[in-house]
C-alpha cells in the first residue's frame, strides 16, 4: 500500500473530508496538523502555497476536492459508474456552494454583518440545502446519496454540515431523514471512532 | 452516441469550461442560451435551481465542475491514470480559486473597491497563479498541462483566463510559455472554428 501523508491546519475546513475518507476507507496516514504559525514556516514547500496537501509515495497533489476524489478512487468509495462518480461530484459542488455561504458568515469581521448572515443561512440557506439533498436521498432510496453504498458523496454532505451545526444545532430538525443518514453514517465504527476523540474547533 | 443537452446562460461563465470540452472532443451537443427573463421562468425546473445543466438522455447532472469532469472522462479528456485525472482535477481547483477572485471584482458595484480588486489582481493574483500555471507546465514538458496531450486540464487554465485577458490584455505578457500553450491549444481546429464564431461577452 502507498504512504499517506496530509497535511493540513488543526480543524476541519476544507481537510476534514479528506480526513473522513481516510477513516471511512480504514486506511493509515500521516495525519499532519500546523497551527498558524508552524504553517507559515512550510507554506513555501507547498505546490501553491496552500493546505490541504496530499503526498503519496512522495508525490505532492493539491486542491481539497482533486484529493478526496483521488483518495474515494483508490479506496473504492468513488461510485461504481461514470456518471454515479458524476453525481457524487456533484453533491460535492453543492455542498461546496454551502461552504462559501458558511465562511463568509465565519470570517465577517462586522458583528452587524455578521448577524444578518447568521439569519440568512438559518432562515433561507440551511433549509434550501437540506431541502435539496434530504429530497435527492430520498430520490436514491434514503439510505444513501448515490448507489447502494457508502460514497464519497454522503462524506461530503455529512462534513459540510459539521459547522452549521456547530452554530445552529436545530438546523435538520425540519429534515429527519437527511438527520437519519448523517446518525447512521457518523456511527459507522470506524468514522464514530474517529469522530469520537477528534479535538472539538469551531471550524 | 447520448444526446446532450447543455444549458446554461448566454456567456461564457461556469459553463464554457463544458463548451470547451463539447468542442474540443468534436462532439454534437444542444447549447441552449438563456437570457435572465427566460432563466427565470426555468429556473424551478432544474436540480437545484442553478445552471449549468447537462441532460444526457433525459437525465440530469448539476454543477459546472461535476459535468466537465463527467464529460472527460466520457470524451477521453480525463487523463490515463487516477493520478493523472487528479493532477487536472488540481490544476481545475487552483483555476476555481482563481475565478472565486475575478467573480469579486466583476460583480463589485462600488467603483471605488472595484479598481482596489482590479489593482490587486493585476498586481499580485494574475502574476502568481500565471507562475503556478506556468511552471506547472514547465515540469510537465511544456505542452500540456498532464500527461502527452489534452485534458480537461489544459481546457480548464485556457477558460479560466479568458475574462481576466478580457479586461487585462497583458496579464500573460510576462509568461512565454503559458501564452504560447495557450495559442496553440485555442489554434486546434474545433476549437478555433468555435472560438471564432462565439459571441463577445464580459463573462
Amino acid at each position: 500500500m502507498p504512504t499517506y501523508k496530509f497535511q493540513y491546519f488543526d480543524g476541519r475546513g476544507r481537510g476534514e473530508i479528506i480526513r473522513y475518507v481516510f477513516h471511512a476507507a480504514d486506511k493509515d496516514f500521516e495525519d499532519i496538523r500546523y497551527d498558524f504559525p508552524t504553517w507559515a514556516t512550510i507554506k513555501e514547500s507547498t505546490p501553491f502555497g496552500q493546505i490541504p496537501v496530499l503526498t503519496v509515495d512522495g508525490k505532492k497533489l493539491a486542491q481539497s476536492g482533486s484529493i478526496a476524489r483521488y483518495l474515494a478512487r483508490e479506496f473504492g468509495l468513488a461510485g461504481k459508474t461514470s456518471w454515479e462518480q458524476a453525481l457524487i461530484d456533484q453533491y460535492m459542488g453543492l455542498a461546496g456552494d454551502l461552504f462559501k455561504e458558511v465562511i463568509k458568515f465565519y470570517f465577517e469581521k462586522d458583528e452587524g454583518k455578521k448577524k444578518e448572515l447568521l439569519k440568512n443561512l438559518e432562515d433561507v440557506l440551511y433549509p434550501k440545502f437540506c431541502g435539496f439533498f434530504q429530497n435527492a436521498l430520498e430520490k436514491n432510496g434514503g439510505n444513501y446519496f448515490v448507489g447502494s453504498g457508502l460514497t464519497l458523496g454522503d462524506l461530503a454532505v455529512i462534513d459540510i454540515f459539521d459547522t452549521p451545526l456547530h452554530h445552529s444545532p436545530k438546523l435538520m430538525d425540519a429534515f429527519p431523514k437527511l438527520q437519519a443518514h448523517r446518525q447512521r453514517i457518523l456511527a459507522l465504527p470506524n468514522l464514530a471512532t474517529y469522530v469520537q476523540k477528534r479535538k472539538v474547533t469551531d471550524i
